[in-house]
């Protein structure tokens, strides 16, 4: 165990039966402590240990959120929001026990603006219930990690996805959150305006914070008009070098791609299987264009240009609306594809961001490693932001197996710290990547964001043991 | 004098005869007490006082500036870090005296990463030096306040401009800074990779924090290919209704429309004899479309449509490379341009942003409020983000002018904040808009940014009496 991990388990846990009774006396039904419900409740995605929380709380209202942590601050007992539970670097878990803060029942639309291009509703929201409900107006939200996540849980890490290459992360697309603090204080950080000067940038500090500064139950976001027109379509590459570069070369020439998207011929493979594509076992790019129908179609050709002079094409379109969901229903069930690689074993998915001219060497590098590694692991990327996943194939109960997973997975990082890039593009930090941080920002800025932690959270009952254990 | 400012000034100024002699022992020629240079590097574009720092120090590398904090915290003396001194709310100002930190001679750029689309400068190189030194390599950064601000400034300030309706603020185009912390770390916020969720986010923390929290050493910013094409005109409305109407349905529509300002008609009056425009003097827009050479006449064109379905037109092109560079230089001098509407008197800039849902409402009421309270204050915007300036033109010496205007700043602001908009859109807080910010935001809201502050500042050495004064 890495010395990040050994501190966030050396700590130990305390009994909070008193304050769970307590709770229980405040909330009644809303707190369930069947073993089940908290193991549910715990990293259920990945190759850390399944931490338990003491007990779940299926908050209703920002009311039976501020009782939560008041019993919290008098008990000294940790608070761990929880949106579907589908983080993948263990953010849920409960090293130190404590309470696992359900939102998902408060999953109201609250307004949509139209006029404004922008929405409230609150944390427990799913991202495919949102725009299933805003598709009507003419509306979407473009964030999408693979899972169907909460809004109050892709905030929270920083979520980004397929379109982040056009519509920025979920840092670019939260205008307010109301957030309660650890002290029970509920805060509004913005207005809904488009911008603001006015002071500290409190909107920005809780994208991201895993949850270690306090509560979102309430979040305004950007929206977007469906675009007049989608193309979508799929190139092949003889090499994953070639594709890569094909992706520098669309990002540099300013083509205003929706989506580009890399497969390589693993992945490809497993989407096969899984999902009938029917594509040449080679690396791929699924890519999509938004604009007017001629600014799409000029924007897909130009591509096609960029890709033939990287050796790679022929550019397939797809023409119809359900070709096109198709292709990226598949590119959503990339985790779930590669199951059938190694019947028994468990996908461990982690992620890595570069700087998009080191992309084709970082990816290069990775893949010979998988390859004298002797992994079962395909590689997928968001590679139009220079970020790029591996799922790995694990057996998490062989000893041998996970010291060969995980020493791979501290190589893929510090290769991508060495090009500038960062331990992870989206994924988050939760336990999984503590260990890294160091080495990403100097001890100064862990100092910092220590500090920081101390301000909000001075008692530490905020998912603590997360990020900067403090 | 309202409650914040009375408290900004209420604090007694030290003495600090000895720290600004230690400072010369240390840093010799580079630090300067002589009046005329103490009083430029306070306040001198607004109605606010003008409080003169103890002492410049120009620092020349990171070193200084380590060098200066150490003495100012051992003094406890206050420490301004200082760019062009364009600032518009007095965020320059010593109201308790202390030394200004100017940052002008850090003005290197370190790198360009053409292939990235990124650079890495140092605080005190201005916007127009950057785009000059950008041009022959096809790159450019967009963010453009009126004057020709440092970077620094402008990450300070979180200054945004006419381009931002497309390519966002300062919020949005900095990737990682590197700052010097009261307690005299170095830190680095973020890698070079665009996008990460390493940790809590630093970056946006230092952006718009107008030097309360740190001083930047260094900044590394997202550039952009300039486009292929650039289509610019302008066009008429009858009324400013109807301007901002056809601003609101440009925008829903979802054309990327790169610039979109709005003018009164008495700004185009004044414009017109500044710099010989020779347009009818009615209510304008001033656009700009980025894109393919089709892609951006489809733009325009599609605006063409909806600006005669409100009123307006005929859009007119400025076809000619100069024609367009005219066009926006007048846009950039407004400033300038009102000042012989009444000779004497200076020139007061003001800005709000609101929902763009509420832009045409809330500019006509503020175009009526200027009429009812009789000033001369042109209005200006970057309405496509809902942000609109005035310009008052006020004899400062005049108590009964000052308090004219200043209660018409007050409703103006108080107009927005009803709409759900902010008191600054864009040019930050400093001491002028610190009275606003309780209503704008709650008081748990601003205990939060107290606590911020006081975590990274304990000493309240870092420009202390703006933002949230602790």
């Amino acid at each position: 165990m890495l010395p990040a991990e050994a501190q966030a388990h050396a700590v130990r846990k305390s009994d909070f039966t008193a304050a769970i009774q307590a709770l229980g006396a405040r909330l009644g039904h809303k707190v369930v402590t069947a073993q089940a419900v908290r193991e549910q409740h715990a990293n259920i995605t990945t190759y850390l240990p399944n931490e338990a929380p003491d007990a779940v709380v299926f908050a209703e209202s920002v009311e039976d959120v501020q009782a939560t942590l008041a019993l919290c601050r008098d008990h000294r007992m940790p608070v761990i929001p929880f949106g579907t539970g589908t983080s993948l670097e263990g953010h849920v878990n409960a090293p130190r026990g404590g309470v696992s803060l359900d939102l998902s029942r408060m999953n109201r639309i609250l307004h949509v603006h139209g006029e404004d291009l922008d929405c409230v509703i609150e944390p427990g929201v799913t991202r495919k219930r949102l725009n299933e409900d805003l598709r009507d107006q003419g509306l979407f939200f473009p964030i999408d990690p693979g899972a169907d996540a909460s809004l109050g849980g892709m905030v929270s890490t920083r979520a980004s996805g397929t379109n982040a290459v056009r519509y920025g992360t979920m840092k670019d697309n939260v205008l307010a959150l109301k957030v309660v603090l650890p002290n029970g204080d509920l805060i509004t950080t913005s207005r809904r305006a488009r911008k603001t000067s006015a002071g500290y940038d409190l909107t920005r500090l809780f994208v991201g914070a895993e949850g270690t500064l306090g509560v979102i139950t309430e979040i305004t976001l950007r929206l977007y008009g469906i675009p007049e027109s989608i193309t979508a379509g799929v190139c092949p590459f003889p090499t994953i070098g070639d594709a890569c570069n094909a992706v520098i070369e669309t990002i540099q020439s300013g083509i205003p791609v929706a989506r580009i998207e890399l497969l390589d011929e693993m992945q490809v493979r497993a989407s096969n299987a899984y999902a009938k594509l029917g594509l040449p076992e080679t690396p791929h790019l699924f890519l999509e264009f938004h604009g007017t129908t001629a600014g799409a179609r000029e924007q897909a050709e130009r591509f096609a240009e960029i890709a033939t002079e990287n050796a790679g094409g022929p550019f397939h379109w797809a023409e119809k609306p359900e070709d096109r969901t198709r292709l990226w229903q598949a590119r959503h069930d990339a985790y779930w594809s590669v199951l059938p690689l190694r019947p028994g074993a468990k996908a461990v998915a982690t992620d890595v961001c570069v700087p998009l001219s080191r992309l084709a060497e970082c990816v290069m590098e990775t893949k010979r490693d998988i390859e004298e590694t002797g992994l079962i692991a395909p590689i997928v990327g968001h590679v139009g932001d220079g970020n790029f996943h591996t799922t790995l194939m694990v057996d998490v109960d062989d000893p041998a197996d996970m010291a060969k997973a995980k020493a791979f997975m501290s190589r893929m990082v510090e290769r991508a710290l060495a090009m500038d890039g960062t331990c992870t593009g989206e994924h988050g930090v939760g336990e999984g990547k503590m260990k890294y941080l160091a080495a990403e920002h100097g001890e100064e800025t862990l100092d910092a964001m220590r500090a920081l932690k101390r301000a909000f959270d001075p008692l530490n009952i905020m998912n603590p043991g997360k990020i900067v254990s403090v």
